[in-house]
């Protein structure tokens, strides 16, 4: 599967998350063309507010490991990550991050902050951005249109 | 209590820690004076990449207060918080970081990154470094000087 056939499946999981009240964010974790772990944004439901799509993705991932480092991982997020959610993408050593929308206000990996720009920190992650963009924006647009005009 | 007693207690934490083989990291969360959460560094032991000892102590908080909101609470950390630790600081809407040793190489506050600085966020956190420092530093060195040399 390439890039975009796996953010179809964080686009899923998205949907689900929008399904369930929380703002669309899904994410998957794969490794060796195989699904690790997939999530969506559940900090509404679970009142956790670590509870990301991606922190979700990374506890699972890690855990059908059977360990902390997520070596020749790749995680799929439909949205910029937030500096908490690009800071857990170095602790787990994650070796890509592939992104869909940009988050003008929130992203910490181009757009407020670079926290995984070249340089910074021992371990390098790769960043590709713009996989399925305006599916991955329409669905946080369609989400909070929706709130404002239930 | 003072923020020097509560570092106390997130120094004990961090002896916990090391006693169970983890970097000694200890935090405490405290609200209104009463004790929210305490935790300690358990990446090794439970192969969870994300559960530093402020990741541990914020979910914990959130499940005692039974919101994602930690409004008014304050965070002390025995270790400068790297950034993921400083991200969920953010996204918890923590009111205050009190932190002991500074981390040279991996802190995401003052030493490498600056993700708590003023303008950056909607949220600001007000950040006291230092309390207890040596005391927190000595604690990392025992242990890593033990693991060398054990």
């Amino acid at each position: 599967m390439r890039h975009r056939d796996w953010m179809q499946m964080a686009l899923t999981e998205a949907r689900a998350a929008a399904q369930a009240g929380e703002a669309p964010v899904g994410a998957v974790i794969v490794r060796a063309g195989t699904l690790l772990a997939r999530a969506h944004n559940e900090r509404e439901t679970t009142g956790d507010p670590t509870a990301h799509a991606e922190i979700i993705a990374i506890r699972r991932a890690a855990a059908a490991l059977g360990r902390w480092r997520l070596d020749d991982a790749v995680l799929y997020v439909t949205l910029e990550p937030c500096p908490m959610c690009a800071g857990a993408i170095v602790a787990a050593r994650l070796r890509q991050l592939v992104y869909g929308a940009r988050d003008e206000k929130g992203g910490g990996v181009d757009s407020v902050m670079r926290i995984l720009a070249p340089g910074i920190w021992n371990h390098q992650v790769e960043v590709t951005a713009g996989v399925r963009e305006e599916e991955c924006a329409q669905a946080l647009r369609d989400f909070f249109r929706d709130k404002r005009n239930p």
